[in-house]
Protein backbone atom coordinates (compact mmCIF):
# COMPACT_ATOMS: atom_id res chain seq x y z
CA UNK A 1 0.00 0.00 0.00
CA UNK A 2 0.76 3.67 -0.70
CA UNK A 3 0.05 5.67 2.06
CA UNK A 4 0.89 9.83 1.89
CA UNK A 5 -0.18 12.94 3.66
CA UNK A 6 -1.91 15.69 2.07
CA UNK A 7 -3.93 18.80 2.21
CA UNK A 8 -7.05 19.53 0.78
CA UNK A 9 -9.56 21.74 1.65
CA UNK A 10 -7.15 23.22 4.23
CA UNK A 11 -7.62 19.91 5.91
CA UNK A 12 -4.46 17.92 6.31
CA UNK A 13 -5.32 14.19 6.61
CA UNK A 14 -3.50 11.03 5.57
CA UNK A 15 -4.84 9.05 2.33
CA UNK A 16 -4.01 5.63 0.47
CA UNK A 17 -2.46 6.46 -3.24
CA UNK A 18 -4.34 4.08 -5.62
CA UNK A 19 -3.05 4.71 -9.54
CA UNK A 20 -3.31 8.85 -9.94
CA UNK A 21 -5.70 9.00 -6.94
CA UNK A 22 -5.88 9.49 -2.96
CA UNK A 23 -8.42 7.96 -1.05
CA UNK A 24 -8.95 9.97 2.56
CA UNK A 25 -8.12 7.08 4.83
CA UNK A 26 -10.43 8.46 7.22
CA UNK A 27 -7.79 7.57 10.40
CA UNK A 28 -8.42 10.42 12.55
CA UNK A 29 -4.63 11.83 13.70
CA UNK A 30 -1.36 11.78 11.69
CA UNK A 31 0.74 9.17 9.95
CA UNK A 32 2.31 8.15 13.25
CA UNK A 33 -0.50 7.31 14.79
CA UNK A 34 -1.75 5.37 11.79
CA UNK A 35 1.73 3.35 11.85
CA UNK A 36 0.70 2.49 15.95
CA UNK A 37 -2.52 1.02 15.10
CA UNK A 38 -1.37 -0.39 11.32
CA UNK A 39 -2.06 -3.80 12.56
CA UNK A 40 -5.67 -3.42 13.57
CA UNK A 41 -5.79 -0.89 10.77
CA UNK A 42 -5.01 -2.67 7.87
CA UNK A 43 -8.00 -4.64 6.74
CA UNK A 44 -9.87 -1.82 6.88
CA UNK A 45 -7.70 0.37 4.96
CA UNK A 46 -7.30 -2.39 2.29
CA UNK A 47 -10.99 -2.71 1.37
CA UNK A 48 -11.20 1.31 1.19
CA UNK A 49 -8.68 1.01 -1.33
CA UNK A 50 -10.34 -1.09 -2.92
CA UNK A 51 -13.16 0.18 -3.14
CA UNK A 52 -11.89 3.44 -5.15
CA UNK A 53 -13.98 7.03 -5.15
CA UNK A 54 -10.17 8.60 -4.58
CA UNK A 55 -9.74 12.05 -6.02
CA UNK A 56 -7.11 12.90 -8.39
CA UNK A 57 -3.54 13.22 -6.42
CA UNK A 58 -2.99 16.24 -8.81
CA UNK A 59 -6.00 18.21 -6.95
CA UNK A 60 -4.32 17.83 -3.45
CA UNK A 61 -1.04 18.73 -1.87
CA UNK A 62 1.16 16.06 -0.64
CA UNK A 63 3.34 16.88 2.44
CA UNK A 64 5.21 14.95 3.77
CA UNK A 65 4.15 11.43 4.49
CA UNK A 66 5.97 12.51 8.12
CA UNK A 67 5.28 15.97 9.31
CA UNK A 68 6.88 15.55 12.50
CA UNK A 69 8.78 12.41 13.07
CA UNK A 70 10.18 11.76 16.86
CA UNK A 71 14.06 11.77 15.51
CA UNK A 72 15.44 11.49 12.16
CA UNK A 73 18.90 9.55 11.86
CA UNK A 74 21.11 9.56 8.75
CA UNK A 75 23.86 7.30 8.04
CA UNK A 76 26.99 8.97 6.65
CA UNK A 77 29.62 7.07 4.33
CA UNK A 78 27.51 4.87 3.89
CA UNK A 79 28.32 3.92 -0.31
CA UNK A 80 31.99 2.87 -1.53
CA UNK A 81 31.63 5.50 -4.44
CA UNK A 82 30.92 7.94 -2.08
CA UNK A 83 33.97 7.08 0.73
CA UNK A 84 36.04 7.61 -2.28
CA UNK A 85 34.97 10.79 -4.14
CA UNK A 86 34.81 12.23 0.04
CA UNK A 87 38.31 11.07 0.61
CA UNK A 88 37.79 9.31 3.29
CA UNK A 89 38.24 5.63 4.66
CA UNK A 90 35.12 2.93 4.76
CA UNK A 91 34.31 3.10 8.44
CA UNK A 92 34.86 0.20 10.68
CA UNK A 93 32.01 1.13 12.51
CA UNK A 94 28.58 2.50 11.42
CA UNK A 95 28.54 6.57 11.44
CA UNK A 96 25.93 8.57 12.42
CA UNK A 97 24.45 11.96 12.33
CA UNK A 98 20.80 13.81 12.90
CA UNK A 99 18.86 15.96 10.64
CA UNK A 100 16.21 18.45 13.37
CA UNK A 101 12.74 17.56 12.95
CA UNK A 102 12.20 21.11 11.54
CA UNK A 103 13.94 20.54 8.84
CA UNK A 104 11.04 18.04 7.53
CA UNK A 105 9.77 19.04 4.21
CA UNK A 106 7.24 18.27 1.38
CA UNK A 107 7.91 16.34 -1.45
CA UNK A 108 7.47 19.13 -4.24
CA UNK A 109 8.01 22.55 -1.83
CA UNK A 110 10.76 24.55 -2.48
CA UNK A 111 13.88 24.09 -0.38
CA UNK A 112 15.59 27.24 0.48
CA UNK A 113 19.18 28.48 0.66
CA UNK A 114 19.60 30.01 3.59
CA UNK A 115 20.90 33.73 4.02
CA UNK A 116 24.69 33.76 4.05
CA UNK A 117 25.14 30.65 2.73
CA UNK A 118 26.51 29.59 -0.87
CA UNK A 119 27.30 25.71 -0.38
CA UNK A 120 24.01 23.65 -0.58
CA UNK A 121 24.45 20.53 -1.65
CA UNK A 122 21.75 17.20 -2.78
CA UNK A 123 21.90 13.35 -1.45
CA UNK A 124 19.74 10.84 -2.55
CA UNK A 125 18.48 8.42 -0.21
CA UNK A 126 16.46 5.54 0.71
CA UNK A 127 14.48 6.13 3.64
CA UNK A 128 13.13 4.22 5.87
CA UNK A 129 10.34 4.35 8.11
CA UNK A 130 10.31 2.60 11.21
CA UNK A 131 6.97 0.86 12.32
CA UNK A 132 7.45 -1.28 15.47
CA UNK A 133 10.58 -0.26 16.46
CA UNK A 134 11.35 -1.16 19.44
CA UNK A 135 15.14 -1.40 21.19
CA UNK A 136 17.27 -4.18 20.94
CA UNK A 137 16.40 -5.02 17.54
CA UNK A 138 18.63 -7.26 16.12
CA UNK A 139 19.88 -7.54 12.35
CA UNK A 140 17.50 -10.70 12.23
CA UNK A 141 14.52 -9.14 13.22
CA UNK A 142 15.27 -5.54 12.08
CA UNK A 143 12.60 -6.19 8.99
CA UNK A 144 9.66 -6.76 11.39
CA UNK A 145 10.68 -3.50 13.16
CA UNK A 146 10.09 -0.92 9.56
CA UNK A 147 6.85 -0.01 8.28
CA UNK A 148 7.64 1.34 4.83
CA UNK A 149 10.06 3.22 2.81
CA UNK A 150 10.15 6.87 0.73
CA UNK A 151 12.29 8.76 -0.94
CA UNK A 152 14.98 11.39 0.67
CA UNK A 153 16.96 14.31 -0.14
CA UNK A 154 19.77 14.75 2.43
CA UNK A 155 20.44 18.48 1.62
CA UNK A 156 23.36 19.59 3.25
CA UNK A 157 24.87 22.81 3.88
CA UNK A 158 28.34 21.66 3.08
CA UNK A 159 30.18 24.43 4.73
CA UNK A 160 28.14 24.41 7.97
CA UNK A 161 29.02 20.65 7.75
CA UNK A 162 32.70 20.87 7.59
CA UNK A 163 33.31 24.03 9.38
CA UNK A 164 33.93 21.79 12.41
CA UNK A 165 33.71 18.18 13.52
CA UNK A 166 30.58 17.26 13.98
CA UNK A 167 27.96 17.25 11.09
CA UNK A 168 24.22 17.52 12.47
CA UNK A 169 23.82 21.21 12.47
CA UNK A 170 24.74 21.33 8.93
CA UNK A 171 22.14 18.66 7.88
CA UNK A 172 19.69 20.64 9.74
CA UNK A 173 18.79 23.38 7.86
CA UNK A 174 14.99 24.46 7.26
CA UNK A 175 13.41 22.35 4.78
CA UNK A 176 16.51 20.31 3.88
CA UNK A 177 14.97 17.05 4.54
CA UNK A 178 12.37 16.53 1.98
CA UNK A 179 10.84 12.94 1.64
CA UNK A 180 8.10 11.62 -0.08
CA UNK A 181 6.03 11.50 -1.82
CA UNK A 182 4.49 8.73 0.36
CA UNK A 183 5.71 5.90 2.20
CA UNK A 184 5.49 2.62 0.20
CA UNK A 185 4.86 -0.60 2.56
CA UNK A 186 7.60 -2.39 2.89
CA UNK A 187 5.31 -5.54 2.02
CA UNK A 188 5.19 -4.03 -1.36
CA UNK A 189 8.42 -3.11 -1.68
CA UNK A 190 10.02 -6.56 -1.51
CA UNK A 191 13.61 -6.24 -0.74
CA UNK A 192 14.88 -2.89 0.39
CA UNK A 193 18.35 -4.11 -1.11
CA UNK A 194 17.51 -4.32 -4.41
CA UNK A 195 16.29 -0.60 -5.49
CA UNK A 196 18.23 1.76 -8.03
CA UNK A 197 18.25 5.35 -6.53
CA UNK A 198 19.17 8.55 -9.12
CA UNK A 199 19.25 12.16 -8.40
CA UNK A 200 18.81 14.76 -11.05
CA UNK A 201 19.78 18.46 -11.36
CA UNK A 202 18.19 20.59 -13.97
CA UNK A 203 17.66 16.82 -16.00
CA UNK A 204 21.42 16.13 -15.59
CA UNK A 205 22.17 13.09 -13.73
CA UNK A 206 23.98 13.01 -10.77
CA UNK A 207 23.50 10.49 -8.60
CA UNK A 208 23.17 7.32 -10.29
CA UNK A 209 23.51 3.26 -7.77
CA UNK A 210 21.62 1.26 -6.07
CA UNK A 211 20.68 0.00 -2.26
CA UNK A 212 22.66 -3.51 -2.86
CA UNK A 213 25.56 -1.49 -2.97
CA UNK A 214 24.97 -0.18 0.85
CA UNK A 215 27.93 -0.54 3.00
CA UNK A 216 25.98 -1.18 6.51
CA UNK A 217 22.83 -2.86 4.91
CA UNK A 218 19.29 -1.18 6.40
CA UNK A 219 19.25 -4.39 8.96
CA UNK A 220 22.18 -3.41 10.65
CA UNK A 221 21.18 -0.36 11.09
CA UNK A 222 18.50 -0.62 12.69
CA UNK A 223 20.13 -3.02 15.37
CA UNK A 224 23.03 -0.70 15.81
CA UNK A 225 20.90 2.61 16.31
CA UNK A 226 18.47 0.79 18.80
CA UNK A 227 21.35 -0.25 20.91
CA UNK A 228 20.88 1.84 23.00
CA UNK A 229 18.09 4.09 22.15
CA UNK A 230 14.74 3.40 21.32
CA UNK A 231 13.32 3.40 17.66
CA UNK A 232 9.65 4.46 17.62
CA UNK A 233 7.04 4.11 15.01
CA UNK A 234 7.14 7.17 12.53
CA UNK A 235 10.78 7.95 13.50
CA UNK A 236 13.30 8.44 10.01
CA UNK A 237 15.97 7.05 8.65
CA UNK A 238 17.95 8.02 5.61
CA UNK A 239 20.13 5.32 4.89
CA UNK A 240 23.23 6.93 3.02
CA UNK A 241 23.92 8.64 -0.06
CA UNK A 242 25.66 7.08 -2.72
CA UNK A 243 28.57 8.71 -5.18
CA UNK A 244 27.83 11.83 -7.12
CA UNK A 245 27.04 14.70 -4.77
CA UNK A 246 28.35 18.50 -6.18
CA UNK A 247 31.04 18.68 -3.32
CA UNK A 248 32.80 15.87 -4.85
CA UNK A 249 32.86 17.45 -8.80
CA UNK A 250 35.42 19.02 -10.46
CA UNK A 251 35.02 22.11 -9.88
CA UNK A 252 32.78 21.78 -7.36
CA UNK A 253 28.99 22.50 -7.72
CA UNK A 254 26.37 24.11 -5.17
CA UNK A 255 22.84 24.41 -5.50
CA UNK A 256 21.83 27.61 -6.86
CA UNK A 257 18.57 29.18 -6.93
CA UNK A 258 16.25 28.16 -9.39
CA UNK A 259 18.01 24.50 -9.65
CA UNK A 260 15.76 22.03 -10.16
CA UNK A 261 16.62 18.81 -7.70
CA UNK A 262 14.79 15.39 -8.50
CA UNK A 263 15.14 12.47 -6.44
CA UNK A 264 13.69 9.15 -7.67
CA UNK A 265 13.80 5.39 -6.21
CA UNK A 266 12.67 2.34 -8.25
CA UNK A 267 9.53 1.56 -6.68
CA UNK A 268 8.87 4.27 -4.31
CA UNK A 269 8.79 7.13 -7.08
CA UNK A 270 10.17 10.95 -6.69
CA UNK A 271 10.34 14.18 -4.66
CA UNK A 272 11.31 16.89 -6.53
CA UNK A 273 12.44 20.39 -5.47
CA UNK A 274 13.24 23.69 -6.68
CA UNK A 275 16.03 25.83 -4.20
CA UNK A 276 15.19 29.55 -3.71
CA UNK A 277 17.09 31.90 -1.49
CA UNK A 278 15.68 32.57 1.86
CA UNK A 279 13.15 35.28 1.67
CA UNK B 1 7.84 31.30 38.20
CA UNK B 2 8.77 27.72 38.84
CA UNK B 3 7.25 25.34 36.34
CA UNK B 4 6.73 22.03 36.59
CA UNK B 5 5.56 18.38 34.97
CA UNK B 6 4.31 16.31 37.22
CA UNK B 7 1.97 13.32 38.18
CA UNK B 8 -0.74 12.81 40.60
CA UNK B 9 -3.38 10.34 40.62
CA UNK B 10 -2.16 8.83 37.68
CA UNK B 11 -2.35 12.15 35.81
CA UNK B 12 0.27 14.11 34.33
CA UNK B 13 -0.10 18.21 33.89
CA UNK B 14 1.94 20.95 34.30
CA UNK B 15 2.56 22.81 37.93
CA UNK B 16 3.32 25.86 39.49
CA UNK B 17 5.93 25.49 42.06
CA UNK B 18 5.76 27.73 45.32
CA UNK B 19 7.90 26.93 48.38
CA UNK B 20 7.61 23.05 48.65
CA UNK B 21 4.15 22.69 47.09
CA UNK B 22 3.25 22.38 43.48
CA UNK B 23 -0.44 24.01 42.57
CA UNK B 24 -1.66 22.55 39.41
CA UNK B 25 -1.54 25.17 36.82
CA UNK B 26 -4.80 24.33 34.96
CA UNK B 27 -3.61 24.37 31.69
CA UNK B 28 -4.67 21.82 29.37
CA UNK B 29 -1.70 20.14 27.51
CA UNK B 30 2.21 19.94 28.21
CA UNK B 31 5.05 22.47 29.14
CA UNK B 32 5.26 23.18 25.55
CA UNK B 33 1.59 24.51 25.19
CA UNK B 34 2.46 26.15 27.93
CA UNK B 35 5.76 27.75 26.94
CA UNK B 36 3.95 29.00 23.77
CA UNK B 37 0.89 30.40 25.24
CA UNK B 38 2.94 32.04 28.11
CA UNK B 39 2.43 35.29 27.43
CA UNK B 40 -1.39 35.35 27.47
CA UNK B 41 -1.54 32.93 30.24
CA UNK B 42 1.21 34.44 32.52
CA UNK B 43 -1.52 36.97 34.84
CA UNK B 44 -3.41 34.07 35.63
CA UNK B 45 -0.54 31.63 36.46
CA UNK B 46 0.56 34.84 38.69
CA UNK B 47 -2.53 35.00 40.39
CA UNK B 48 -2.69 31.09 41.19
CA UNK B 49 0.40 31.20 42.40
CA UNK B 50 -0.37 34.22 44.36
CA UNK B 51 -3.33 31.96 45.98
CA UNK B 52 -1.56 28.77 47.32
CA UNK B 53 -3.34 25.69 48.07
CA UNK B 54 -0.98 23.20 46.23
CA UNK B 55 -0.12 20.00 47.47
CA UNK B 56 3.23 18.77 48.78
CA UNK B 57 5.99 18.60 46.50
CA UNK B 58 6.96 15.22 48.46
CA UNK B 59 3.17 13.68 46.75
CA UNK B 60 3.94 13.85 43.45
CA UNK B 61 5.91 12.66 41.10
CA UNK B 62 8.06 15.07 39.20
CA UNK B 63 8.47 14.22 35.47
CA UNK B 64 10.77 15.79 32.96
CA UNK B 65 9.62 19.62 32.63
CA UNK B 66 9.52 19.04 29.51
CA UNK B 67 8.86 15.30 28.05
CA UNK B 68 8.95 15.55 24.52
CA UNK B 69 10.96 18.32 22.86
CA UNK B 70 10.89 18.77 18.92
CA UNK B 71 14.55 18.59 19.21
CA UNK B 72 17.25 18.62 22.02
CA UNK B 73 20.89 20.75 20.75
CA UNK B 74 23.73 20.25 23.12
CA UNK B 75 27.23 22.25 22.64
CA UNK B 76 30.80 20.41 23.07
CA UNK B 77 34.23 21.83 24.12
CA UNK B 78 32.49 24.79 25.99
CA UNK B 79 34.16 25.16 29.00
CA UNK B 80 38.21 25.77 29.37
CA UNK B 81 38.89 23.19 32.13
CA UNK B 82 36.96 20.66 29.90
CA UNK B 83 38.59 21.30 26.65
CA UNK B 84 41.88 20.78 28.48
CA UNK B 85 41.11 17.88 30.44
CA UNK B 86 39.42 16.51 26.89
CA UNK B 87 42.91 17.02 25.22
CA UNK B 88 41.23 19.24 22.74
CA UNK B 89 41.89 22.63 21.14
CA UNK B 90 39.29 25.02 22.26
CA UNK B 91 37.29 25.21 19.07
CA UNK B 92 37.03 28.61 17.12
CA UNK B 93 33.89 27.72 16.15
CA UNK B 94 31.08 26.08 17.90
CA UNK B 95 30.66 22.56 17.99
CA UNK B 96 27.09 20.91 18.25
CA UNK B 97 25.63 17.71 18.56
CA UNK B 98 22.40 16.32 19.51
CA UNK B 99 20.40 13.77 21.99
CA UNK B 100 17.69 12.20 21.27
CA UNK B 101 14.28 13.05 22.28
CA UNK B 102 13.51 9.42 23.42
CA UNK B 103 16.60 10.16 25.98
CA UNK B 104 14.51 12.36 28.14
CA UNK B 105 14.10 11.68 31.79
CA UNK B 106 12.61 12.51 34.63
CA UNK B 107 14.89 14.29 37.41
CA UNK B 108 14.69 11.50 40.26
CA UNK B 109 14.57 8.77 37.93
CA UNK B 110 16.91 6.07 37.55
CA UNK B 111 19.52 6.25 34.89
CA UNK B 112 20.21 2.95 32.70
CA UNK B 113 23.55 1.52 32.31
CA UNK B 114 23.16 0.05 28.52
CA UNK B 115 23.11 -3.89 28.47
CA UNK B 116 26.53 -4.56 27.49
CA UNK B 117 27.74 -1.15 27.75
CA UNK B 118 30.08 -0.24 30.57
CA UNK B 119 31.77 3.59 29.84
CA UNK B 120 28.49 5.86 31.13
CA UNK B 121 29.80 9.22 32.41
CA UNK B 122 28.31 12.25 33.74
CA UNK B 123 28.16 16.27 32.47
CA UNK B 124 26.28 18.45 34.57
CA UNK B 125 24.60 21.41 32.18
CA UNK B 126 22.87 24.59 32.35
CA UNK B 127 19.82 23.97 30.02
CA UNK B 128 18.25 26.51 28.54
CA UNK B 129 14.10 26.06 27.06
CA UNK B 130 13.32 27.67 24.02
CA UNK B 131 10.38 30.08 24.61
CA UNK B 132 9.37 32.15 21.27
CA UNK B 133 12.46 30.81 19.54
CA UNK B 134 12.43 31.39 16.04
CA UNK B 135 15.14 32.35 12.91
CA UNK B 136 18.43 34.80 12.33
CA UNK B 137 17.87 35.16 16.05
CA UNK B 138 20.81 37.98 16.72
CA UNK B 139 22.92 37.33 20.42
CA UNK B 140 21.62 40.87 20.62
CA UNK B 141 17.56 39.70 20.89
CA UNK B 142 18.47 35.95 21.72
CA UNK B 143 17.01 36.33 25.27
CA UNK B 144 14.00 37.13 24.43
CA UNK B 145 13.86 34.01 22.54
CA UNK B 146 14.59 31.73 25.68
CA UNK B 147 11.62 31.01 27.93
CA UNK B 148 13.57 29.51 31.11
CA UNK B 149 16.30 27.36 32.73
CA UNK B 150 17.06 23.78 34.40
CA UNK B 151 19.39 21.80 35.14
CA UNK B 152 20.28 18.67 32.88
CA UNK B 153 22.86 16.22 32.81
CA UNK B 154 24.08 15.32 29.41
CA UNK B 155 24.54 11.60 30.21
CA UNK B 156 27.16 10.44 27.62
CA UNK B 157 27.94 6.53 26.85
CA UNK B 158 31.86 7.65 26.15
CA UNK B 159 32.94 4.14 24.10
CA UNK B 160 29.70 4.96 21.92
CA UNK B 161 30.55 8.81 21.78
CA UNK B 162 34.01 8.18 20.68
CA UNK B 163 33.82 4.40 18.57
CA UNK B 164 33.47 6.80 15.80
CA UNK B 165 33.85 10.68 14.57
CA UNK B 166 30.12 11.49 15.50
CA UNK B 167 29.37 11.85 18.90
CA UNK B 168 25.44 12.05 18.62
CA UNK B 169 24.39 8.40 18.94
CA UNK B 170 26.57 8.20 22.39
CA UNK B 171 24.72 10.64 23.79
CA UNK B 172 21.46 9.34 22.51
CA UNK B 173 21.17 6.52 24.92
CA UNK B 174 17.54 6.29 26.54
CA UNK B 175 17.31 8.03 29.85
CA UNK B 176 20.32 9.50 29.25
CA UNK B 177 19.10 13.16 29.18
CA UNK B 178 17.70 14.01 32.70
CA UNK B 179 16.17 17.60 33.48
CA UNK B 180 14.74 19.23 35.68
CA UNK B 181 13.43 19.65 38.82
CA UNK B 182 11.29 22.09 37.23
CA UNK B 183 12.13 25.60 34.63
CA UNK B 184 13.03 28.71 36.58
CA UNK B 185 11.82 31.35 34.10
CA UNK B 186 14.35 33.73 32.87
CA UNK B 187 13.18 36.46 34.77
CA UNK B 188 13.77 34.71 37.88
CA UNK B 189 16.82 33.40 36.80
CA UNK B 190 18.41 36.96 36.19
CA UNK B 191 21.94 36.64 34.81
CA UNK B 192 22.29 32.98 33.59
CA UNK B 193 25.97 33.65 33.34
CA UNK B 194 26.55 33.89 36.87
CA UNK B 195 25.39 30.43 38.17
CA UNK B 196 27.39 28.05 39.68
CA UNK B 197 26.82 24.32 38.78
CA UNK B 198 28.18 21.14 40.57
CA UNK B 199 28.01 17.69 40.30
CA UNK B 200 28.61 14.81 42.75
CA UNK B 201 29.17 10.84 42.21
CA UNK B 202 27.86 9.39 45.84
CA UNK B 203 28.42 12.20 47.37
CA UNK B 204 31.46 13.36 46.06
CA UNK B 205 32.26 16.36 44.28
CA UNK B 206 33.56 15.68 40.65
CA UNK B 207 32.45 19.20 38.68
CA UNK B 208 32.37 22.17 40.10
CA UNK B 209 32.14 25.53 37.94
CA UNK B 210 30.03 28.43 37.16
CA UNK B 211 28.11 29.40 33.94
CA UNK B 212 30.57 32.69 33.51
CA UNK B 213 33.32 30.47 32.12
CA UNK B 214 31.11 29.60 29.39
CA UNK B 215 33.46 29.83 25.75
CA UNK B 216 30.23 30.45 23.95
CA UNK B 217 27.71 32.06 26.19
CA UNK B 218 24.07 31.44 25.57
CA UNK B 219 23.31 33.94 23.44
CA UNK B 220 25.54 33.50 21.04
CA UNK B 221 24.89 29.79 21.06
CA UNK B 222 21.16 30.81 20.06
CA UNK B 223 22.14 33.19 16.93
CA UNK B 224 24.30 30.40 16.19
CA UNK B 225 21.91 27.36 16.12
CA UNK B 226 19.24 29.55 14.68
CA UNK B 227 21.21 30.50 11.45
CA UNK B 228 19.55 28.01 9.41
CA UNK B 229 17.42 26.33 11.78
CA UNK B 230 13.99 27.16 13.56
CA UNK B 231 14.26 27.18 17.38
CA UNK B 232 10.86 26.41 18.64
CA UNK B 233 8.91 26.61 22.27
CA UNK B 234 10.12 23.85 24.28
CA UNK B 235 13.62 23.17 22.23
CA UNK B 236 16.40 22.42 24.99
CA UNK B 237 19.78 23.67 24.78
CA UNK B 238 22.40 21.89 26.56
CA UNK B 239 25.02 25.07 27.26
CA UNK B 240 28.22 22.61 28.31
CA UNK B 241 29.74 20.82 30.98
CA UNK B 242 32.71 21.91 32.71
CA UNK B 243 36.05 20.02 34.09
CA UNK B 244 36.07 16.90 35.92
CA UNK B 245 33.92 14.09 34.13
CA UNK B 246 34.59 10.51 35.11
CA UNK B 247 36.69 10.10 31.49
CA UNK B 248 39.43 12.57 32.64
CA UNK B 249 39.64 10.78 35.70
CA UNK B 250 43.22 9.02 36.37
CA UNK B 251 41.89 6.25 36.63
CA UNK B 252 39.31 6.41 34.70
CA UNK B 253 35.91 6.53 36.26
CA UNK B 254 32.96 5.16 34.84
CA UNK B 255 29.35 5.04 36.15
CA UNK B 256 28.09 1.74 38.11
CA UNK B 257 25.13 0.42 38.91
CA UNK B 258 24.02 2.45 42.49
CA UNK B 259 26.04 5.06 41.85
CA UNK B 260 23.83 8.39 42.59
CA UNK B 261 24.72 11.14 40.30
CA UNK B 262 23.45 14.27 41.41
CA UNK B 263 23.34 18.21 39.45
CA UNK B 264 22.69 20.65 41.03
CA UNK B 265 22.95 24.41 40.36
CA UNK B 266 22.53 27.76 41.82
CA UNK B 267 18.62 29.25 41.55
CA UNK B 268 17.69 26.56 39.92
CA UNK B 269 17.83 23.07 42.54
CA UNK B 270 19.22 19.77 41.64
CA UNK B 271 18.27 16.64 40.07
CA UNK B 272 19.48 13.29 41.18
CA UNK B 273 19.35 9.70 39.71
CA UNK B 274 20.77 6.38 40.52
CA UNK B 275 22.48 4.39 38.51
CA UNK B 276 21.18 0.79 37.27
CA UNK B 277 21.71 -1.96 34.65
CA UNK B 278 19.56 -2.16 32.27
CA UNK B 279 16.82 -4.42 32.63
Amino acid sequence: MKLCTYTAAGQTRTGIVVGDTVIDSGVPGTMIDLIRDWDALKPALEARAAEGGGVPLASVKLEAPIQRPGKIWAIGLNYADHIAESNMATPERQVWFTKAVTSINAPYDPIEIAKGTFTADYEVELVAVVGKGGKHVSEADAAGAIFGYCVGNDVTERMWQHAGPQWSLGKSFDTHAPIGPWIVTADEVGDPHALGLRCFVNGEKRQDSNSRHLVFNIWQQVEHLSTGMTLEPGDVIFTGTPGGVGAAMDPRQFLKAGDVVRCEIDRLGHIEGTMVAEG
